[in-house]
């Protein structure tokens, strides 16, 4: 318990810095891939603090990134992100859109690997102006055009990096190796796949995420055995047909707005898995050239979820098929591409128990939830997978924080006193982990 | 003008043969490739009259027979036909439904081959049974369970053999050489083809088809030139899944009975032509074992047609991809089987004509029409290509004939007067264009 | 456990009985509503034995019962039964589908209520002949065309009759009231509600339900937990268009196929429900009248599927709305009738467990099991849900039994062992609490 | 002739003016409705003429204007046409889009109102700009951005002028009156109905258009009989339903996206026609709001045509109660705009052969054509149904000319040579009707 009190009292020290961080990166918010500028400092702090950082292709698989946005987006990214302060350096090692960071501490040869996992993007979303709203009344709302931090990803990136400075400090204590994740683009759940097979978590004994809010609407909460993430696949799907007079000549046109209308509905009616939950969205259709032409080209955003990896799988055959047979149908090409995907995942009971305990241990909670449904998708599943998958434990946790909107609205902000219960359950397990104290 | 008038004398002289011989026929109506015991009287008439008699793998090609019925269904037509008076020698012949005759007589070694095409076959009708309906009230009713000559046939096939007695006694008169052909199978479209691939018309310089009635309801009228034959295709299209409890496991099913939906919609979806009238029906469509069991099956009855072979073809082509795309959407197989079809066709102009000369010049109509739009299918389009094809001319005549109620409805009936006219006009032009009277 | 010793030992004597009465009445399937004879030898039994008797309208609400068959087919059903050694006293009364029984026996006024449910009907099924099958192989394989006990129901009304005998007996010993239910037409889950809304379980304390197999599949086995029945609804869906000639004027047509052929792809396209298990299945379609006509009139039989009542509500409320729209959307009638139904169910905690304490008790069984997923329907849901809704408690037990093949295939067949197993657990259970035992 | 010759011979002088006109009006191109400085110097040079002249709402019905540009777009184009030279006493009577003109010169009291119609509109399209495209080689092409002159209206409006002024200085030559109406938003067929409401053309015997190439690709050509314009009718179709989250809660979205998706493929399945053209597009469809969102809107820009206006009565009949079915499918709102339309027409035979008569009497063309299919849509149907329906008489004619491209085509152009002849055709023949010369 004496390195506990210690990590608590480090954590409530770092508070005005805590706040003062997660402004900076809340005014300048940078969808998926596009974290140059938050990488950056994320960079410069860890080496400041002493980690060895990797990054760029030391840190990601190129091959297996999905939805990076095309070459003149990340370009116009990194020019403002220089223009906002960035270092030179770091953002020509991520030049390509390559923004993950992997911090490591050896503490010492023996003991197990921890990682903690943080995520650092923000959302598509045009942040609201007006006085009701706490970022723009105090003036760190969004710098950046239809971008916010409409999710906590600033709150999660500060965490991590008050958990790297304590860690720092605390060194002659621990033992082990300690490795702090910042990845890029988990909305769209597109970056922790790339991680994942770039082999950043192969060496990890026990892998830790967290997030704020969500089914945690309550700050002092906190929830340590998320279940029922939900496997996903994004897909972008186009058809190109032929265009035709659609008085004239219609029978030379090739209909891509019909492949497309029928793979819509012919998706939807895939039949339920009886296994568990199973999913299908087609989310966005756009299609055609205009009124009087017959419709030559469409695309399609879909996902598929499936309650275990095995029933997303189910799904993706099912959507694959029914996509082609649908180009098929209005004799049109079809070409589908993977834009993100994310695993099913469990906690590793004991290390979700583990957790129980610690929160009880350092007595900041006032409502402690074991089970929770999550019901949605996030990629930290990719890591936690993986780590299990080597014998490895893994866990997930909520965060609770009071909310002023749900997330990915404009209107989002979260209590920043959330920061602070996060950065000491988070440290407080690790470090229990490091030291070997849940044996 | 002498041979004209000995003709009508002549037929004049048949009305009551005429009469009793459609009456019999019309007693026992029998349907597509079952017409064992009208054949069988044919064959013998036609014998008697001193033609060359051809019929069973002689007149037709067993391969390019389509929508023949199964094996029990021929048998026990062939076993009533025998118990209603046919001829077993001619039944022999015919057996397996090649019911089809050809008959040829040769009046000089030079000169034309005219062909006359008649139809035998009856309707999948019940006829009515009460004292309005002239049939029952006279006692010559159908007398086989749910068979009807519903759509004139027994007429037609009663003045081919009236034509055909009528040449026989003219014999020394005319020149070139006759072919009388009558056809099984008409409705559904299915005869025509098997004769016209046996090389039954390759010789022929002149082809004349007739039918009562149709778009010609009153007696004493005659289209000369009638148009618009759409060109059609009839497909039966079996679909065939795997079955699973819809509550239990409805994954492991492959739905047919979607597979069947998803082509129905997509069928009648198929773009319009801009050069012609186009058409598809899905006429039937019964799929599935069970409420609660995915539908593991389904059979679609449907037909294309179009304004031209083209267009019919165009649709057919379009059709087969639908299907099969839609087997693959639901990852079912499909076997699809050609049941009918039939040609687009337009009369030679120039033998139009003529016939139109030879109706002014017998005045025996009151109303010669030239043109007139068919809009609908006929087989006897198979043959008029064919003979066009290699050089000759082909007509299509409509003769008027009051009518009980519509083609195909089970108080169908027309005034048997239709028959001498029929007899005439086809009778005098055949005996003109053996004897080049139309040159 | 004197009583319990008791039971055992007259279940033991009956074995020869219940085997002879099995076999009578599976060599006499009745299929659903039509139960003539079956419920006339279970009136007989049950009178004889001193029970209360009712049937007719007595026992069934006409006006709820779903999925009747008509006239003729009752008539000769009713008939059959006379032939057959049914009581035509009972079946007088049981005219027109009428076959539910009532049996209630009052051992003192004071005392709780407790029913007994066990269902009569057969299935559409033709039972195989072969040597191999044992009931062909000794004698008593199905003397009716189409229809077969396939399901086990032969054996639930076996063991009925023997525990209301045994009941007779113990007459002295026991008190409260028994009711025995013997319900017509489970098969399509049809008859419950008609009994249901007839009162006849308003006063049951406790309800008690079984069925041999399912996921039971060796004798000696118990499970006293079934849970997730899943709520079903079952609708024939009639649309009726208007014909027309689909090459002359398909205009003039209202395509009641198409409106079919639509509905079907929308309704499995229904959105999955988040809150548990959701299944739509159209299991059959039937269309059109003739290849070359707008389909005109088409049949679809439905169900709908919720892991609750309320997710079936919602399948149902959908369903609905689209079949509506469907047709519609082809300017087509539409008609749907509810011809079966069941609600969702779970066994009451407290009678499951002690239900286990008796299959304990009693150590007659090799493998007792709590919770078994039942992933299907069944119709004894509505007695369950309503005797729950009055504060009683209700289970449903499954009872092991060596299969011969799946419930509903034609070779199935059950080790009649089991009834002996079914007697004795239903019995003790009931007269424990009869008894309250229990509390 | 003497008239004739004259007229030539002013058509002959103005040539170099026509080719000044067309190439200003070319290099500044103004979409439907927004046309403000192209109807301004219309206006300012009709006034000059000496025509009464009238604009704004004495020319247009506010009510029957379709597919008008939002207000942002209307207010952008009136201050382009400023900043362009057009003439703010007009633009203010036009505000809202009222860009339509009527001018009419009385010759005398008796005798004719004969009407011209011109569309000064240009298209969507973004003029390619490389030395092979001559009027970006000579310095005349667009200014404009996203719109061009590629359907030769230039050229229509130009023609219009020359004719005014040679009626204009023909006043004392001629008897009654001429109507010359300037029509905006041809393009999508939106403009000529608000004219015709408005009354513009109540009192016209005579009503003549005009179209450059189309079918009459080379110069010196004419045809004098165009038919089958096919009746349209252009609608956007708002569909408005709930988002919800794909994966938390789809049962709580309405489908928007796939209420379009239904829609779309039941419009294209509306049964064919039997008495002519009938045709139907989605040209386009957008939809939804995001991958992992339930689509909440849709919009889908859609056309029906008939061979007759009749025909596509039906279509619109059809396509309406589709659309509000695709809606009721899925629960959501929907919404349908009428955007444009044209009636189906066809020349008044008399008044076709008269321009026929006129053609060859002025010697001018080289191949002078009868009939001429359409096979398309153009609102100046809607004036020559009305004049047809007052009991006038009503023609359109095509005008040859070599063309660089298509129609609607980025690099089109046209040989300005064919604006003499469209003059004087044009011009011969209103002058002949005028002074009765066709009777």
């Amino acid at each position: 318990m004496r390195l506990e009190k210690k990590i608590i009292a480090m954590a409530d020290d770092m508070r005005p810095e805590l706040v003062r961080r997660r402004r900076d990166i809340h005014a300048h918010p940078e969808p998926g891939w596009t974290e140059f500028r938050t990488a950056s400092l994320v960079a410069d702090a860890l080496t400041q603090a002493g980690y060895l950082v990797q990054t760029g292709e030391d840190a990601i698989k190129k091959s297996a990134m999905m939805g990076v946005p095309d070459a003149t987006t990340l370009q116009a990214a990194q020019k403002r992100a220089l223009e906002q302060g960035a270092n030179p350096i770091w953002v020509e090692k991520m030049a390509g859109g390559l923004t993950g960071i992997i911090a490591t501490m050896v503490f010492s040869e023996h003991g197990p690997t921890v990682a903690l996992r943080f995520d650092m993007d923000s959302n598509d979303v045009s942040e609201v102006q007006n006085e009701q709203h706490r970022p723009y009344r105090e003036g760190f709302s969004s710098l950046n055009a239809n971008a916010m931090h409409a999710c906590g990803h600033d709150g999660h990136t500060t965490v991590g990096l008050a958990i790297a400075q304590i860690f720092s400090q605390l060194k002659p204590e621990l033992q082990g190796t300690v490795k702090l994740i910042f990845q890029p683009a988990e909305e769209g759940v597109r970056g922790a796949r790339a991680m994942v097979e770039n082999g950043d978590v192969d060496d990890v004994d026990y892998m830790l995420g967290a997030h704020f809010g969500l089914k945690m609407k309550q700050t002092g909460g906190i929830a340590c055995n998320v279940k029922g993430f939900l496997a996903t696949s994004k897909y972008d799907v186009h058809f190109t047909g032929v265009p035709a007079h659609a008085g004239a000549a219609p029978e030379t046109g090739k209909n891509a707005l019909l492949a497309a209308a029928c793979a819509a509905l012919n998706l939807h009616a895939i039949a339920r898995h009886s296994e568990g939950v199973s999913r299908i969205n087609v989310g966005t259709l756009c299609a055609g050239s205009g009124r009087n032409i017959i419709g030559d080209k469409a695309l399609m955003k879909i996902e598929t979820r499936g309650g275990t990896s095995a029933i997303n799988q189910y799904m993706e055959t099912e959507a694959q098929r029914i996509i082609k047979a649908a180009a098929q149908m209005y004799d049109v090409a079809v070409e589908t591409e993977k834009v993100g995907g994310a695993a099913g995942a469990n906690n590793t009971p004991a290390l979700a128990k583990y957790i129980h305990q610690q929160a009880e241990k350092i007595g900041i909670f006032n409502n402690i939830l074991d089970d929770c449904d999550f019901g949605a998708s996030e990629d930290c599943s990719y890591f936690m997978e993986q780590v299990q998958a080597h014998g490895g434990q893994a866990a997930y946790i909520l965060i609770g924080a009071d909310l002023a909107a749900g997330h990915h609205d404009s209107h989002f902000d979260f209590d920043e006193a959330a920061m602070g219960y996060s950065v000491k359950i988070l440290a407080c397990t690790a470090a229990g982990l490091l030291l070997g104290d849940n044996k």
